[in-house]
């Protein structure tokens, strides 16, 4: 009976889907986005280690690991963001690559999210540019051909929640030191509709409401219940744990995965190509209001204060 | 590592989202929707009992309480309907309240919904004039730029449990003896679409699809596992916990609370506002109708022998 | 108290909601729908058996079963999807049925979804009828004005259990040799957008991307879990339960749960019914791949080596 019911399952199966011309014209034209981000071709190298990432890739599993190292807490500079999208990308034109584990080498932080100092003093020009690799990063990740797992080996507050949140899954590390959320409203900002979006498709509309509203950081076993992670093993097996999820999303064919998760995520992209210069401008126009940079300073004062 | 982690959450935050303008045009213009209800500016009152509704301001906490007092059951009459917005709308229009708890003088119940006696055997120009006192009440609720907190210290049906479901947080005693749901179709009506995206947005797709088609009523608890309330405490703390939570919806600066509230909010408002005409339209015509008109009546008539 | 609650649940109702025009209007022609599949006017007929799926109507209850006897698995060919679209027509058209319940007669399968052999070595003439099939089944089915039970007594793989998510309830025996799911990455194709919609509603956005993508197979325990079925029973009492569970739904006046469905289901129709020919050229030129009908051959070989 259950063989029957097996062989039926692939027998009688049917059903496929061509999406529309263009489905994945943004996949297609990550090559020219790495020589708009870098002003030249991209490179087919297997493993290259940067300043900021690390990034190897096993040829034979088809796998890549991108290991964020910039201390103290990989916080999402220009620079960071820029490397980040570039190495991806690379992956992405890397025919070898198939799949890509996304998680840090520093202790008991996985992104600290986006660089404050980046948001701070600096001119309108600079505020676009970063906005612009914030976008970008997220544009890279979040619709990204191969299949992407979230090691979580630390907390991941604001942006490097959104980070994780892209991934196609999230492991994280089950100490309850460590902590995840979009908290920007805790810090008086507020979360960008694309966030609010990438969001509300991971946890649903209720959940992300009370979280956005109230900032809120949950704990590993809070953020497993409300399904922001999808599950949590001890620190130290991470690493294995990821490589096995890996290995499941890659038993999958992969145009049949990739049109799978285009079908379902290409409409939120799509919300940001659209309007991705308002999206800028109100950035821009946000950041650099006198009381915005006044209260930036406070808090960039308060973190001196700590550190000394 | 934990203490860094925290850090770091202040420090590489970034992120923020000014929406575009006319965001908040609703909550700006309440005043001049006072006057358009009344017929006069609204008052700056921190203080206020009206037949119906008991309104208590505590300056010193920025929380307001609206107490519903209408005897037998809180019954949505227009004059109800019309106290309540009016009452919202001051209190939005005072600088001093941050915060409004809603909950009820009378045992057992909640609010019974929208009252019978309004949609029976009146004119068309009644019907419309209270079809749109029930809009204005959800559109001043849902939207408030004040938190809101049901504190639901009995049962919750219909247009009842619109209300509490338009509030950002919901408090239920647990007590078996109560019931919340949107009941209409087991009175052989239906809900109008923006009750549904709100329940929708509450408990998901597909548990407001069975909730909606059955007209069920869920017990406190029950409520709590589709989510249709926050959290269940005994009955006689309803009142300390309601105070508890807002508090921590207070923590939050107001302006980040807002605009996250608004980012999640404003589409499904939008919606009634460019639909409200039609809205009253179907409203009219399907009450007007003789059948309808004759199920009325029955239902009024069993309700006076209940009493009698 | 609770009876004063009670009380007000009907004095105080309330609201109610008039679709606009059109709602129904694929209810409304489906006398039309039947006539242009068989070319001749439907039959009233109460009780009617033809090769594919015994209908029984019982008059009394107004209660119909559709029990699909296609071995050996409940394949859905073009013939069985004909059969079943007029079936399903020709109880909507008869007044005595108020509530159909769908079912298996085949030991261990409820449906294993589309028959593979449609979809390989025809013209493109009969890919396109085929799919026409498919798409009238679900637009039947998904947003029927009866009450449907989908009483899953075996596994349910791809287009079984599409099938099983367009009812209004799911009730799956509990066996943990049975299973459920869209499964079609698995062979390396993709579920149409229509299936995705139906999914989401169903399971919710996240689930649904993490089901898609993996082509997951649930046990119904995990469906259960996951929200894919509404509740287990053991595999005799399926009937029975399907049964009672009916009786529920058809305790709510008709109108009411009819409009109250439409309201949740006619967003999605309406996606379909927007891009339908769209989406019969995608599948048509999809399936006449070189590369595609290789795929197949292969598939339907190791199917004949099993069975042989």
């Amino acid at each position: 009976m259950a063989a029957q019911a097996a062989a039926a399952g692939s027998r009688a199966w049917g059903r496929h889907f061509l999406p529309s011309s263009g489905l994945f014209t943004r996949l297609q034209s990550s090559q020219s986005r790495v020589q708009r981000l870098t002003g030249r071709p991209s490179v087919q190298s297997r493993l290259f280690s940067n300043s900021k990432i690390l990034v190897e890739l096993d040829e034979n599993t088809g796998v890549a690991t991108m290991t964020m190292k910039h201390p103290p807490v990989n916080s999402l500079s220009l620079e960071f963001l820029t490397e980040f999208s570039i190495s991806l990308e690379k992956l992405e034109n890397d025919k070898a690559c198939r799949g890509v584990i996304l998680t840090s080498a520093l202790p008991g932080i996985f992104s600290a999210g986006l660089d404050i100092t980046e948001m701070s003093g600096k001119s309108e020009a600079h505020y676009t540019e970063f906005w612009k690799a914030v976008q970008e990063m997220w544009l890279t990740l979040y619709h990204s051909r191969v299949a992407t797992v979230a090691a979580i080996n630390g907390s991941s507050p604001a942006g490097g929640c959104l980070m994780a949140m892209s991934c196609d899954y999230r492991i994280m590390a089950d100490n309850p030191k460590f902590s995840i959320g979009l908290n920007e409203t805790q810090l008086g900002i507020v979360a960008p509709f694309w966030f609010k979006d990438t969001i509300v498709n991971t946890i649903g509309h209720r959940a992300a409401e009370r979280s956005l509203q109230l900032g809120f950081l949950y704990s590993p076993t809070e953020a497993l219940r409300v399904g922001l992670v999808d599950e949590l093993v001890p620190g130290e097996k991470v690493p294995l744990r990821a490589a096995e999820v890996m290995a499941q999303w890659l038993a999958i064919p992969d145009h049949a995965r990739q049109l799978s998760k285009s079908l379902m995520r290409k409409p939120t992209l799509d919300r940001l190509l659209a309007h991705r210069e308002a999206d800028i401008q109100n950035f821009v126009s946000f950041i650099s209001r006198d009381s915005i940079q006044k209260s930036l300073q406070k808090v960039m004062e308060k973190l001196k204060q700590r550190k000394g």
